[in-house]
């Protein structure tokens, strides 16, 4: 029960991430939030690319594109970076959420309340409660923290 | 264990919000978050309302100031708008997240998993996920969403 509540939390807000970036023309998507600040098609790559690495921070999966984490992960937007193109994106947010909703779907709920790879046993003894399914939690804040940043850019 | 979760998810974004607002002296509070958005103290205000209503929603309290939802609820920020002051606001925003710590700690685990007020007891019945703890998962979602856009605002 906890599990399925937990995963609808995920899942309304990567449909709802979905919905945003799709509802914006390939060229909108190179606007900043906010001037100065992140562009929209940065996010779109930052989520992918948080997400892909997910699987393994779950033990749960291989990291697709670990090559994206110096433009996405390790350091912030920059308009001089060479981005993948928004088709490349496209593709890779469904890959990486499809990959993700199998995996999900398919874990045994014992297995969500176990440690997942990013801390170590004694970490785990010391606090149960930060276990897979708590990850996935974090996550669904995260996307929620920066679709509030796309949603003020004003669609036409 | 299922509730201290969802609980420990709501409030590591209640003590993230409280910290960035408190980073903000009092004139900060007023910029908007971006050219013609929300300025952060009707965030905060919009927060603090939207929780103190949440007390309600959830069927365990009282709302302390439904005078508020005109200002911060029903109505998008307006520099014409009669605000409560900075200090009233911090105040709320204390007593408000207070109320609801006791309240959340108190509830038996079971209690968790029933239906809310915002919702019949034919939709609860369809859709038992959509109970008390649901509703707070949702709201740590929706601090995320905002801590996201005061996070553009640059500090001195």
């Amino acid at each position: 029960m906890f599990v399925k509540m937990g995963l609808a939390s995920w899942n309304l807000q990567i449909d709802r991430a979905t919905k945003v970036f799709d509802a914006f023309s390939d060229e909108e998507l190179y606007t900043p939030v906010a001037p100065g600040k992140n562009r929209i098609i940065y996010l779109y790559g930052h989520l992918a690319t948080y997400h892909d690495a997910l699987k393994e921070t779950l033990g749960l999966g291989k990291w697709d594109k670990p090559q994206y984490a110096a433009i996405f992960l390790q350091n912030p937007d920059n308009v001089e970076a060479d981005l993948p193109s928004v088709a490349e994106l496209k593709t890779y947010w469904q890959t990486v959420h499809a990959e993700l909703n199998e995996l999900f779907v398919n874990l045994p709920a014992a297995d969500w309340f176990k440690r997942h790879n990013a801390m170590t046993d004694e970490d785990f003894e010391k606090d149960p409660l930060r276990n897979r399914l708590s990850v996935v939690l974090s996550r669904a804040n995260h996307v929620a923290y920066h679709i509030g940043q796309i949603k003020l850019v004003k669609t036409s």
